[in-house]
């Protein structure tokens, strides 16, 4: 139902590379969100047959800018959707906060901690609001889990289990360099590490991580596997399994899981479903799951209306990406990092 | 069958604490092996029940020892079969092997780094045979998924999580103090740990581990949640779970899994069942898996008579306990153990 009271959100798109899926999906159900031009975000990045698909799947004309940096001059959009390659982030979120443009920024929102402190100076003065695509808090099976553990359904939480594995295919040069890339723990590993202090409630206090390019299949830098161990606060501690090694007979591109053990039951996330032991049931019991929840961009719509707001706050934004950056160092150093320490 | 020509083994069971059922069911399939003794083996141990038990379930007479020293004296069995206090393994195996008393212990064989020095230097000197009971790696499940990727049906190891789970209950004092339990990363985790040194073929070459006796439901100084990750050998990791925490109404007591991510595949073990993904499946394929494997008692004794071996070598079985003296350490002293540094 389209509110008429509403004005026109426009919105400029940066890159082709990242989940863009997450705006158009919104765009689509929201007849008030108009897409005022695209541009690519990265030195070498296509866009062009992202442009056309854009101007096929609309029924307007969609403008292509050479130069993002023009694009935000000429158009003044409300909402910069930024996913070009996962190294310039933060440097197309600073010039989007700059210029007082409200930010959706796919993860991780920077690849460096320098990077990280000059988005959270710049966004402290620009008065607008940014969001990060950790898109997995809004899929169902992972919403309901977190809604059973808030209700209490497995007690305090103790231990916790993530894993990312994802089929490796043959990924594009901007892959293949930790620059340009950022690294497979902030990309991959991002949204596991993002479940283990959401289903928490915790903080990190500190992180051991590994990660190996070995195997990669000719993919330069890129790690194919990973592993994280945090220790959190109140002695609650995640695990973080990551690979990129998933068989291409799989079915399915990624194999995200997620063990929650509590005081008082356990809870999984696995196949997009849920399953609890507790008091309450005999034995290993699925839990429904909607087969539709929220989505992220229009609650970030939503939130830019002053009538909502996204599930991933940039405070938890802003954390998670931090952690991450932190349990890459500790891969890179092969040292402890202490996250009040260092 | 019964071989004619095989001389009685006469078995003292020293302890009622571990799993002796692993010794009664070699005994009860095999009329060559004769319980010559029982006796504890710690002080406090309830005994009486236990000797009651094996004089119902035997069709002979089971003299029961006030002292276990002089039990092995006067009876001078072939095998000393250890289960008592965890804390008391490495005192009771030392008389044994002093003695040249061929010797089957529960893991741990020892939960101090000077008590496993100590059973290595007399082991040297014996001249007899000491096995421990790792007895997963008899498991069915646990069994096939190895000799699948020994055939290289996952290619080469990469990562792997390993998995306990067990119902806490109500558990004796023994359990409640370090120095007659030992450590729950010791004595749930040695299977966990077991199986990423098992599987991946691999060394470790650190760890860094965590353990919490946090809502441990007044079990004084027993760990209910603990973590480790390993890193080992060619750049492979290992992670363990480890967990007090399953529910009552859960079926089973325990809830042992294992994930093996390889080059050319992933193969899991869940339930008691093995699932593999490789070139060869289209999904998840499940794997047959024998209702019966070998017999860890039995293979022991056909050690002893020299026609064959136990699945778990002395040399393994004293790296793994090694490791989980070093993973309890990383997790006592909060700090990075590295295996040939320290």
């Amino acid at each position: 139902m389209l509110e008429d009271d509403r004005e026109t959100i426009r919105v400029c798109i940066i890159g082709a590379t990242g989940h863009t899926g997450y705006v158009l999906e919104g765009i689509k159900k929201d007849l008030s969100i108009r897409i005022a031009g695209i541009a690519r975000g990265s030195k070498g990045e296509e866009i062009k047959d992202f442009h056309n698909k854009l101007n096929k799947e609309f029924d307007y004309d969609i403008p292509l800018y050479d130069d993002y940096r023009e694009m935000l001059r000429v158009v003044k959009p409300d909402i910069a959707a930024i996913a070009c390659y996962f190294g310039d982030h933060a440097r197309v979120t600073v010039e989007a906060l700059e210029r007082s443009i409200n930010v959706f920024v796919e993860k991780p929102i920077a690849t460096t901690f320098e990077e990280l402190e000059q988005i959270k100076n710049v966004y402290k003065k620009a008065g607008v609001n940014l969001a990060v695509m950790f898109g997995t808090r809004y899929y169902p099976w992972f919403y309901t889990a977190r809604e059973k553990v808030l209700e209490g359904a497995v007690g305090m939480v103790r231990l916790l289990f993530a894993q990312k594995s994802y089929k490796l295919g043959s990924r594009g040069t901007h892959y293949q360099k930790r620059d340009t890339y950022g690294g497979t723990i902030p990309w991959v590993g991002s949204h596991a590490i993002d479940w283990l202090y959401w289903f928490s409630g915790e903080k990190f206090e500190s992180v051991v991580a590994h990660h190996s390019k070995k195997y990669n299949r000719n993919h330069g830098e890129l790690e194919v596997t990973a592993v994280c161990q945090f220790k959190m606060t109140n002695e609650v501690y995640g695990m973080v399994s990551i690979d990129y090694l998933r068989p291409k007979t799989a079915l399915g591109h990624g194999d995200d899981r997620l063990r929650v053990v509590g005081t008082k039951g356990i809870i999984e996330v696995a196949n997009n479903k849920v399953f609890i032991i507790n008091k309450d049931c005999q034995g290993l019991q699925e839990l429904p799951v909607p087969s539709a929840g929220g989505q992220i961009f229009l609650d970030f719509v939503k939130q830019i209306r002053g009538r909502g707001s996204c599930l991933v706050s940039v405070e938890d934004a802003f954390y998670i990406t931090d952690s991450c950056l932190k349990a890459r160092q500790s891969a890179d150093e092969q040292r402890i990092i202490y996250f009040n320490k260092d």
